[in-house]
């Protein structure tokens, strides 16, 4: 299974999820709220949704790990996001940023170029996104428009890991974990992955949960890792996307199984 | 099946939601809002979502019961739910009040004591909300800090029951229905629902389309074992969470089915 | 499989829509982004989801059609839609509006009626639906209170077409599609999907990804020939409406597949 490249790290950071059940503070979009919260049920996190500007600051202080997913942003929810960061930044709680369909509006891309300044320990996006994300914050070095896509996506993302201090991950049908200094590949994964909304988001809320637990770099290869071995697995027992939805999650819960036999 | 145990009551009660399709109004949460509906449609109701001010005082008198669900509340579903209450109480709706995360933090325990002081014939929380919610609407007779958590909710659920003249069902391990006279145990169902989220807020809406053809004791013991069975079932047929999901609605639709063969 | 009587134009459009990947821009109420974005995916579409008045007059240019769907109406949403639909009118854009609910309260009616009148390629509604907007449009040419719902839904239909200028399609047991010169009528189907929400919400979507590649009539019978095909395979292979709805999804992908085997 080319997924279980990174085997050492997902099985130890797994039974320490499965161990300590982080609570987990997302703010997602509306369209995976549900799959996400049982993608993280399933490997043994505590998920919780809560967005408004009147209780994230009470509530991300209590969280091990917040995530910030803006694919279906407005006011409302953009204010809960910013309130929400700025109290994990100042309550040490890590937190993950989603920049979903940067690029595609410039309201979105502004959103996500204002996250993303604010100190996030991942950004997860794929390729388009990331470039996106790297060209509206102003730390593209060079031009990328004349790269290959997949070599533009690792040269941005190097540059908006200079520029913001996060690791990025960008994912596609090889994962790349990209900091300043080092280029780390996650092999993988099943193409059907790309017809259930959602698996992107599920994968960013995924590195999150391992964040509560294990710094970004360990956190950002057990958390793709995950989602690649249990798409693997999935895509074997599964005759089309409907069907490979419902055994992800199964394939993720007998991951953190695996990962953790005595609990 | 332990989840049996109050089978006389689910067969009755089932019937007549098959029979009459009553039209359930749930003002709910974001994450369940889909597995919701579906696990109405399973036994038999109507379910409907609306939220918005600008409607819900048309909307709720027209149907039997009312599910005010607080998982993801911001200030216009709020507002929502206070005017689909008022409305409720002014036409004879009765209305199930889940105060999720009540204790989680300030806005959503006020929010939680505020509804709850509104009359509701029914509350379901789990042992820490209804914990949370007695102790914020000032209804605990006595410190429960002393307690095991189990009977610490059962004597808070006993507490609240006198205070909001509200049915109180407690879920858990033994779920309870609570109130100022008796308390009743259901037990059953499997660990497995702590697994898939939102299962405690289908049980709530579960409950909440039995009060629509049943007064609240029967609604809430045949809510509580229609969800206790049906997770008996989806255990036994699923490998895991994700399966399992799936089952669960499957479930209900059988059990709903058995309850009234010649329809 | 009588869901197969306009399998000729099923094919065809299904074949454009997986050679094409049209993005679909949606925005739909909250009980369904989920398994309709999935729908969406499964046929070869790209669903996006986006509803802020902040963006969606930048986005909605991008898409090839816009599926307006109110189930979970409130004022910001309006607002976007109202938005949405003025752009894809400036653009060129195709839209369908899926009225959900109108009838079941003034604001829900009003809205609907106000974005009947701005255009749309196609409305999809049920016959209540379809009945109510036709009368709160002023459409009704005579009575239809003393006509069975099936002949009063067609005689509204008829009569909104000529109104509003979109084609109309009914969907029950047998769907219809009406313009003002012809009624056509799509057999076969299954009742299961009665028993899962938003089944009638993915219709819509799915003949809105049809409005990206074909005409509107073509559109219309192709999208719901694709809903009819694939709730009679799921019906056959499932044992609940838990399943038969996990089945939809992989049978919209396989009739998808079938369509244009060489892609």
């Amino acid at each position: 299974m080319q997924g279980h490249a990174h085997q050492a790290i997902l099985s130890s950071v797994a039974a320490k999820l499965r161990a300590e059940r982080p609570l987990v503070h997302n703010i997602t979009n509306f369209v995976v709220m549900n799959p996400t919260a049982n993608a993280l049920l399933a490997i043994g996190a505590s998920p919780a949704m809560a967005h408004a500007v009147e209780e994230v600051a009470d509530f991300t202080p209590h969280a091990r790990a917040l995530v910030v997913n803006i694919g279906t942003l407005d006011s409302p929810f953009v204010a809960g996001m910013h309130l929400a960061v700025k109290t994990a930044n100042r309550h040490g709680v890590p937190w993950l940023l989603d920049p979903v369909g940067a690029g595609a509006t410039p309201y979105r891309t502004r959103v996500a170029t204002e996250l993303a300044a604010q100190g996030p320990a991942i950004i997860r996006g794929n390729a388009g996104e990331i470039i996106a994300l790297a060209g509206a914050s102003g730390a593209l070095t060079k031009g990328v428009d004349s790269l290959a896509q997949s070599e533009a996506a690792l040269e941005a993302a190097r540059d908006l890991a200079a520029r913001s201090g996060a690791l990025v991950a960008v994912t596609g049908a090889v994962d790349y974990v990209v900091s300043t200094y080092e280029t780390l590949a996650v092999p993988g994964g099943h193409l059907m992955s790309q017809s259930v909304t959602g698996t992107g988001c599920m994968t960013s809320a995924i590195i999150g949960a391992c964040l509560a637990v294990a710094p970004p770099r360990e956190a950002a290869l057990a958390g793709l890792s995950f989602m690649k071995c249990a798409a693997e697995i999935a895509a074997d027992q599964s005759a089309g996307p409907g069907r490979f939805a419902v055994a992800l999650i199964d394939a993720l819960h007998h991951l953190a199984l695996a990962a953790s036999p005595e609990l």
